[in-house]
């Protein structure tokens, strides 16, 4: 059986470059670098990740469109600072068939300026407002820095929201509203992280303000998951989404946008995974229990019944099970299951059968107990609870014992993970700590980031914590 | 209210072109052409048929996979008869950023040379066979022809199923399974369709035949809504999808695919709507039953809470409802639902209240009929029933009434829809009937082909029946 080179626990990036390939999540051989395959797991489990985001977007009233890939250069040209973020990661095409196209045409790196000419149209009064749209799509990017599966791809799996206000209170309470969303969306995948706000030298391009949702992965650098974007009237000026007001003025909308992608997948790789493979956080899991019968000459027959009712009593729950029937030895099952990390192994053999029992092995503590035939339906739907919280539990401990708030760069340099430094509020204090700790700025606590202690560098007075990662 | 400029029983192709706007389904003034807006109502009903097609392929066991969007040129030219079907039509990436790209990629028309060199790294033995694969996503065909919402566009919403088989006779089983989830899909979505195999200069480029699953639309035209292929080994050859079979002997794969796209949507506008806007099948309907509340002053709390009671008795039984409580007369309420086609609305009044009754009214026939409250959630689950077949076997009589099998040209002339003349076997005599009809060469029929009498324009023996239409 074919196992990761490395381990987890001794090269975390070499253990989930091997993960991602030997756990059938994509295959990286596509002849173009940084655009791989997505695998029939690795694609289930982004569905099942994709339709909790659904399900959050219904519950909040977003309504699900898709705009063109591809942007005119005109179009994509209207907002200067955006322009000048993305001008140099954007894919161009310029021919169709052997034809050159009179005007150059872009694929999308996020979908501000194919949306905002339509909202322009399709938004005239304050009765069309909030208008609260998403859309689930590829978008592109030239990334020129090492690629990495689900972290650092060209062609990206990507959410966007895209909403429109009357004024910036009421986009305010969107923004409200997305942070409440992620709390909910990260809870499932067992996923403690971290809201930060940007700082003005690293927010989106066009934003107004920029909060960042970050996870720390077992490397010790953060990996930055979503973020929700103030944009005030940024872009509704110059694409002239405009509504008339109670009254008949003519007034400029407020926008958020909202935009998470397929590095969810690989938090949850890198966060959950350990020596043996993936361990999927059950809400998720293409597969929650499997079942192995622990076939003996002359009893197959009890067994693989005893194997078949208990699928079709799981399967009565709206549990994800799957019976694993084929002809190799049951250690040979429990490795490719263990590797794919499948929540919940059940072992039925001819002992089990007789005596009106069933073996329970969990993927995440290796915990292996009997339960009796009458139980084992509660007791698996209780287990895969456990094992959701036991898995948030476990990263949130994790995050919390390397975040660190401390006074001075020297306390800073000792330790790993994410550090919390007095900032004065000048780039240049921050710029300089990030040399000495070799390390980017994060951002600014949203919450509890008052600060009295002076800059480190320059001794001013601080207006807030700032923290500082290793990122990806 | 707006309505369609046109009626559809008047001028059917100016009524498509409006009708796609005016029930929110797209908007088509996206700066590029060909490439539309899919609106939240079209995106929604898109949403329900990829459901369908995604149900079929896990019954089938067909497994989802996601393949970049990109095909390096490389890659496009190992197949030759393919790249001189698309070279023309196909739209090239030449930049990244401000860089120009060592080798040129291409945006897929479909994905087999960005499938199969992976396919060969796949598949090494009989035991990985066979490989049964789809993708769900977005195509890009450079048209030239005038473009038609849904129907002729240059960003196309894309199924694609790629399967790999140990011979010729295992991928012609293949074929049959996709001839029955044809079956089974279109039914579901109350479209007649003919099965017909291509002529060999118009089947798709590589394949070895070609089988086409069209309907005819109310202009008279047939619209092809997908097709399946065999490829024999033509594309395992030069893209190296070999195995290794049982003793030892290297064998090439035996490959299919079956391609549909959202010309099914096109296909449903057209064919169920009517003066008063779409018609939706049941079974997809973004909303199956609008229930409108008849307010007068003094009631309105009697008749909002028996809506409230119906939609949630009609949620539970698992149907998509929605009450509508604008503001607004409940005739421009009737007027919105008819023109997005909700099959069945539901009207309550303070006299239906005082009566233990609701008022029933099918979109397709506008009947009407007042239920007793007991009766109500047995009687809307028949109507839909009945509307889906009353649909299809409204569509089924005009296909049958417009499919004409004659022995002369002369005959056939004064037809209209679908005509099937004698055929000898040569494509100069299907061109020329091609000219006379001024239409194109549809197929030969799959079943009940055999014909006795002679080619009318060559007087030679036929070999089969042919058909011949005006196309989209």
């Amino acid at each position: 059986m074919p196992e990761t080179k490395v381990k987890k626990t001794e090269d975390f990036n070499e253990w989930y470059n091997e993960i991602v390939e030997l756990a059938d999540l994509c295959d990286k051989r596509y002849p173009i670098k940084g655009m791989n395959v997505w695998r029939p797991y690795g694609w289930t489990l982004m569905s099942h990740i994709d339709q909790l985001i659904r399900d959050e977007m219904k519950k909040t009233n977003h309504q699900e469109v898709y705009f063109p890939l591809l942007i005119p250069e005109s179009s994509f040209k209207k907002e200067e600072e955006h322009i000048e973020g993305f001008g140099s990661e954007v894919y161009w095409i310029t021919h169709a068939g052997v034809n050159k196209l009179e005007e150059k045409w872009l694929l999308r790196p996020t979908s501000e300026t194919a949306m905002y000419p339509i909202f322009s149209l399709w938004i005239r009064s304050h009765a069309d407002l909030p208008l609260k749209t998403y859309q689930i799509v590829n978008t592109f990017r030239y990334e020129t820095k090492q690629t990495r599966a689900f972290i650092r791809v060209r062609e990206i799996h990507f959410f966007e929201a895209h909403t429109c206000h009357v004024n910036f209170e009421d986009a305010e309470k969107q923004i409200k509203e997305d942070k409440e969303i992620a709390k909910r969306l990260f809870d499932k995948l067992c996923l403690p992280f971290i809201f930060g706000k940007r700082p003005e030298w690293d927010k989106f391009a066009g934003a107004d303000y920029t909060i960042s949702i970050d996870v720390l992965m077992p490397s010790f650098r953060t990996l930055q998951l979503g973020s929700i974007h103030q944009y005030r009237d940024n872009f509704s000026k110059p694409y002239d989404i405009s509504y008339e007001a109670e009254g008949g003025k003519h007034e400029f909308c407020h926008q958020t946008t909202y935009g998470m992608s397929e590095r969810i997948l690989g938090a949850l790789i890198g966060i959950h995974g350990d020596n043996k493979g993936l361990v999927m956080p059950p809400e998720v899991a293409p597969t929650q229990v499997v079942i192995i019968p622990i076939i003996f000459k002359g009893k197959e027959k009890q067994v693989l019944s005893a194997c078949e009712t208990l699928y079709e009593n799981l399967i009565k729950e709206g549990l994800r099970v799957q019976v694993d029937n084929r002809n190799i030895t049951p250690g040979n099952k429990y490795y490719t299951w263990e590797l794919k990390g499948v929540p919940i192994r059940v072992e039925i053999g001819p002992k089990d059968v007789e005596k009106n029992e069933i073996v329970v092995v969990r993927r995440d503590t290796s915990q292996k107990k009997s339960i009796s035939n009458k139980l084992i339906v509660k007791t698996i739907n209780e287990e895969l609870k456990s094992i959701a919280k036991d898995l948030y539990d476990k990263a949130k401990k994790i995050l919390n014992d390397n975040q660190h708030r401390v006074k001075t760069v020297e306390e800073a340099k000792k330790l790993k993970g994410i550090v919390e430094l007095p900032w004065c509020g000048k780039e240049n204090c921050a710029l300089e700590i990030e040399n000495i700790l070799d390390g980017k700025t994060l951002g600014e606590p949203i919450d509890d980031k008052n600060c009295s202690h002076p800059c480190p560098i320059c001794g001013d007075k601080s207006i807030t914590w700032m923290r500082y990662a290793k990122t990806y």
